[in-house]
């Protein structure tokens, strides 16, 4: 504790602290916030669209008849009411359960956590799709698992793929701890697993025993009629269902669920308790009266309209602006596009130039635990309207073609 | 994943998940909250106290003025603005803090929470008062850590016990990885740590290289005046603070903080990203909200004054209608006594009697790592009526009463 300056704890740190490192995404959130930049970084839901006064209202109303609960504790599974609320929106989807199955998080972000503290110790091995959510990756860093990416196109994950790498660590004499996977409008790659393929996906699981982690914030975020059905929807074995009111109400609540069989889930309630206690039983409260008292399907589809007015913008800049030699996903509902750049171009040393330029983009490095990544990048479109998102593509397309000149220039080189 | 029934999953979870068990004061809760019962074994704040139409406006000013912030994502960290109120907060009882060392946090639970993931590999040692926060026990069980209990009286933690332990442990070759104390107005012991004892455990603790991690939800729950300063006001070097709004404003909003070196607080700040992103926004924004534009220091007032009360209710029915064997606490603050049965009783054993009786109380044992405290039990005075509180006592008198006469007809037995 004495005689040291600048870290006085260092070796007094748990083991597991000296694999974590902030994301690139965080790190770039404080320059892309900057007003005179056109952020195609964000991933936030276009919250402005919430109707504030009837939200007003319905907190006036809560605290008055709710009041004194919804400032106290609450038992760690949380409100059973809004868990049956919760099982009526899954319900839309085709997922069926029973609130008793829930257990309420801080967001899905924690369900993963807590699944992560269920399943993982150290060197696991986990499975996702490559490009993967960034905020699973945090968690599966944090408990230092070894993740290995499977192979996606635009129909998303290649049963194929799975099949050979499980085929692969069979022969190391391992076996995956499981399979984490955002089979619609996925984040960062915004496609969607196809109908056949979930089907297969699921065959392939049953057949070697392998437990999947289905994430499904985006279903209901879509644009062109109904994603196929979940795989929870499938099979209620050998699938753990994660669901958040991010999209669908407010990323702001922080409240997400996990749907887990009555074994898992007594570890989760376990898990939740000491972790946290608790969600806000406030925050229970109000996404309660959001499913029970509000127009909520039709506040999803002011969301849905909205951005796929504004995917369409960003769609139509993209081909508009950007050379032939670029390329990038077409999603059918969800938050994002996901560009890769032409032959030689590094989407991370890019960066620096496109800010300077006042527009950010998610290097597409930050959704691998690889290192992969360098020639692709995520762009966003919920939060910028549809004229910005168009001049932010202008810009982007001016920096893409100044690196294919650096590259060209420098031609037969090392890029 | 086929042919078994029970669990699926056995042989697949991390190897902490084995020693996570429920927490004794959870399984109460359904029982002990029937409305025939009297419980005194809630922890709930009164929070009906609150002014639930002035929250409404509040909630209804902050949706409008900044709705779409307070709905969305926010950095880790959380709210600049909020910290530094906190920052005042924490000023009023002479801890000098920069907003900049603060990590928010879903409760205090969850600064805990981060904490053990910081500080603690399997089988680290931590000490901890004996009897300790039930919460925390539950945090550094699920950490896989070894507890070891230091002695308290009425004046708190004894110093020669914690000087004692280090010694042993240094005779072990060990070294505890940080020394987990509340010192004022405890849960569960409803004692405080005086102002001398504060300097000898500062001192003893500096001298082992001995790291504190500081508790204070309680301290502003005061009933005599001002209890002494936090530990953390006297040192800013080897005491890492941890606070809540849980008792000063509203446990349902789940919001806490940790102030912590800058070292500590960058491994903080990683581990809350990943596990929950960062506290609700919404509650973030409503909690500056309380601090700057509501009388929140008159609220504090009002719920000190209550429980005050309570407390002389409890103290007086005590000693109205308990036995002269039986012995217990008398808080200067917080929201527990905690009681001593008579000789040869057993308050786990007492309980089905006591709520037989429609009178609840947690037994001792589960503030204990180590199976102490069977003749314990916690009582809150936060929750009830006055009223209540006399008439529980004299139904748990009652059953004390039955269980002295069931022990003196068994006398020289095992008991």
């Amino acid at each position: 504790m004495s005689g040291t300056t600048l870290d006085d704890y260092t070796g007094r740190y748990a083991s597991r602290v000296h694999g974590m490192a902030q994301s690139e995404i965080r790190a770039l959130f404080s320059v892309a916030s900057r007003p005179e930049v056109v952020s195609l970084a964000g991933g936030n839901p276009y919250t402005a669209a919430l109707p504030m006064d009837e939200l007003g209202e319905m907190f006036t109303r809560l605290l008055q008849q709710d009041g004194a609960a919804a400032l106290g504790y609450c038992p760690g599974q949380g409100s059973t009411a809004l868990r049956e609320a919760l099982c009526g929106v899954m319900d839309l989807s085709g997922v069926r359960a029973s609130a008793d199955d829930l257990v309420l998080t801080n967001g899905a972000q924690q369900g993963l956590d807590l699944l992560a503290r269920t399943f993982l110790d150290p060197g696991d091995i986990v499975l996702a799709e490559g490009p993967t959510y960034v905020g699973a990756l945090g968690v599966f860093q944090a408990a230092q698992a070894d993740v290995r990416h499977l192979p996606m196109d635009d129909d998303g994950l290649i049963p194929a793929g799975l099949e050979e790498s499980l085929a692969g660590l069979k022969k190391e004499g391992r076996q995956a701890k499981f399979l984490y996977t955002v089979p619609t409008y996925q984040n960062p790659a915004g496609v969607t697993l196809s109908e056949e393929r979930r089907e297969e996906i699921l065959a392939i699981a049953e057949r070697h025993g392998l437990l999947i982690i289905e994430d499904d914030p985006y279903s209901m975020i879509s644009f062109e009629g109904a994603p196929p059905a979940p795989l929870r929807a499938r099979v209620e074995r050998g699938v753990i269902y994660l669901g958040t009111v991010s999209k669908i109400f407010a990323a702001g609540l922080r409240l997400g669920w996990v749907l887990a069989p009555p074994a898992v889930r007594d570890k989760l309630l376990l898990a939740v308790e000491a972790a946290i206690l608790c969600p806000s039983a406030l925050i229970q409260e109000a996404a309660l009266r959001f499913f029970t008292e509000m127009e909520w399907r039709q506040q999803v589809k002011v969301f849905a309209t909205l951005y796929r007015d504004r995917r369409d913008a960003l769609l139509a800049a993209l081909t508009d602006y950007m050379p032939g030699s670029m390329s990038w996903t077409k999603p059918g509902g969800g938050l994002f596009v996901w560009a890769t750049l032409p032959d030689g171009l590094d989407s991370k040393a890019m960066l620096p130039r496109a800010l300077q330029e006042r527009v950010a983009y998610v290097p597409g490095t930050g959704f691998y635990a690889d290192g992969n990544g360098r020639s692709q990048m995520r762009l966003n479109f919920s939060t910028q309207s549809s004229e910005s998102i168009r001049e932010g593509v202008r810009r982007l397309a001016g920096v893409v073609a100044g690196d294919i000149e650096l590259r060209d220039t420098f031609a037969g080189g090392s890029a």
